[in-house]
């Protein structure tokens, strides 16, 4: 396997990289590359764990940010290794990865390599076992090995946002809303009672609840509460005596884990509730003056993130932290996953244009 | 094995065939020892289907009434050989079948073996497989096989009524109410359409549904409109775009299949509906002359059967039936399955009182 060149163009790289094969579990031989690339910067330290590189100027700048970006993808699907393509007049590059999330790995490579003398500390993080269970991702895993190194003002993951910059993200709250009832044989039903019909409730309140939208850090995040799972049933002729909805709560970041929970039980009070996972939300923190030269940098204009991304992470440790990455994020995962190469360059320009501004 | 004494009490050949194990598909045992002691006896006309036995008088009488009873158990449960056992002072028969329904087979067995002139006359029916899918039960073969062994005027089924008269049955029909919406993440439900959600209606109107109560040939038939079971679900972070609410409607035995499915579309109308069983219900048929009769014989003021059994099958061949039979239908199926003593004997009174009476 020959070295990363990381001279070459981001373009370039992400196609070097996507032609390396880094399904969750297997990224060892790009990690390798990583680390041996970056390990012979003299303006870099550098320390890996397990698969996960991290590399750290040392300028004595008064403000540090972290960049931060997955190396594995979801298994490949006969896309790899990539191919040039051309979807109605722009040039593309085609296959798993190139969207989620090499071609942002590819930029920060780049730049990581380049600015020796950014106008801010940086600390780049490479990390595996994104796509697969949270207790396997290497930013968490990280974070409890070396939690000194998520030390840092502002934090950008390089997330596909087609290169829009996306703030924090909601939280996710599950829950189990159980009505109870009183088995007997459906031909005397009225020796029971019925679980289902208990919950007919359950699913009005979600049926007729509004979701808020709700302003922070001058975005504004939109709420959902919504039943994800309905089960119940023993058997054709009997009534049954036990019903279990599951709800799904996304809360904007400014509500606290145990406001979010509050909310829930307000909406379903009366019922039985079992708390089945949480997740705070995260703050975009774009407030911060940082924040502020970075978007006016980078020339966008800023949106709320829904889903749940590892930028929670950094919120979790008191970092605000946004999304900003090349890729069509609703081509994450796909068959046809690809990235523009405009949007690559577009990217790493205004990275650029932020990290050497004087 | 030892030939069935006909000659001993209705008790004791209780005792009896309750000890040779019967569970539903194994009953060659029993039905070879049913078949050879009546087989014998020159007042009765014998033919057999597989392990169902039918023997008919053929005394000349103006009317004839079939009574039938399946020879086959749920499986055993530690609960053969029976036991006598002591409940409150009161002497029971212990053991798997005692009450569902080889107490009521012994009944009549032993009036098979000794009413040789009857007042009317009578077809003993004696089947297999009742407790297991529909399409395997013994009766149900025999319609198919011989139809003509079913003419008669009047049917008694000896399920366990705890020696009441039960009369007809409800009828039974199951249907799927399906919602559909549109699948999203539901970190941007707004993209989709909850199909659970949609499905609140579907519970309200099942909830506030009162079941009527009709009285059909003098019986006050309860009604019955229940969910028996509710799916929905992709994954925790999906918006569904299905959901299913099985409803189990037990109708009065005056409506027909066709009136039965009108009326649930009618409570659901506006949702997708799909039918997916239907068995129409038993007219008591109480009254009849014979039946009016056989009441007064019997002493017993009859109820409504809301359970599905397979008077049905005798009321779809326009022959009026009813459920009489010692043993308190609770017990069926339970390990602890007794039945009183004075059951047994107070059912063969009431039976003997009538077929003899002049």
């Amino acid at each position: 396997m020959p070295a990363l060149d990381l001279s070459a163009s981001s373009i370039d790289i992400t196609r070097a990289i996507c032609d390396i094969p880094s399904e969750s579990g297997d990224e060892s031989v790009l990690a390798d590359l990583i680390h041996d690339a970056v390990a012979e910067l003299p303006h870099l330290d550098v320390f890996r764990d397990g698969d996960t590189i991290v590399a750290r100027t040392h300028g004595g700048r008064a403000q540090r940010v972290a960049i931060a970006g997955h190396i594995d993808t979801v298994p490949i699907n006969g896309n790899v290794p990539t191919r040039d393509v051309d979807v109605d007049g722009e040039p593309f590059l085609w296959g798993r990865g190139t969207v989620d999330m090499k071609a942002g790995v590819a930029v920060q490579l780049k730049l990581a390599a380049e600015l020796v003398d950014p106008r801010v500390d940086l600390t780049w993080m490479w990390y595996d076992h994104e796509e697969v269970d949270a207790e396997l991702n290497g930013l968490a895993r990280l974070a409890a090995h070396r939690p000194d190194l998520f030390a840092a003002d502002f934090a950008i993951l390089g997330e596909p946002t087609g290169g829009a910059v996306e703030g924090g993200c909601n939280g996710n709250l599950r829950v189990v809303v159980r009505t109870r009832g009183v088995r007997a044989h459906s031909a005397r039903a009225w020796m029971g009672e019925n679980a289902i019909h208990a919950a007919a409730p359950i699913l009005t309140r979600l049926a007729e609840h509004r979701p808020r939208e709700i302003a922070v850090d001058g975005l504004v995040y939109r709420e959902g509460l919504n039943a994800v799972r309905v089960n119940a049933g023993v058997a054709g002729n009997v009534i049954p005596d036990l019903c279990e909805v599951e709800v799904n709560y996304r809360f904007a970041p400014s509500r606290s884990v145990d406001e979010a929970r509050a909310h829930v039980r307000s909406v379903f009070d009366g019922f039985e509730i079992e708390v089945v996972d949480v997740a705070a939300g995260a703050r975009p923190g774009l407030d911060a003056p940082l924040a502020q030269e970075f978007l006016a940098a980078v020339g966008a204009v800023p949106r709320p993130k829904y889903g749940w991304t590892d930028v929670a992470r950094f919120s979790a440790m008191g970092v605000p932290a946004v999304n900003y990455g090349p890729g069509d994020p609703s081509l994450a995962h796909h068959d046809e996953e690809r990235v523009a190469l405009a949007q690559i360059e577009d990217v790493e320009r205004g990275l650029r244009a932020w990290l050497t501004a004087s």
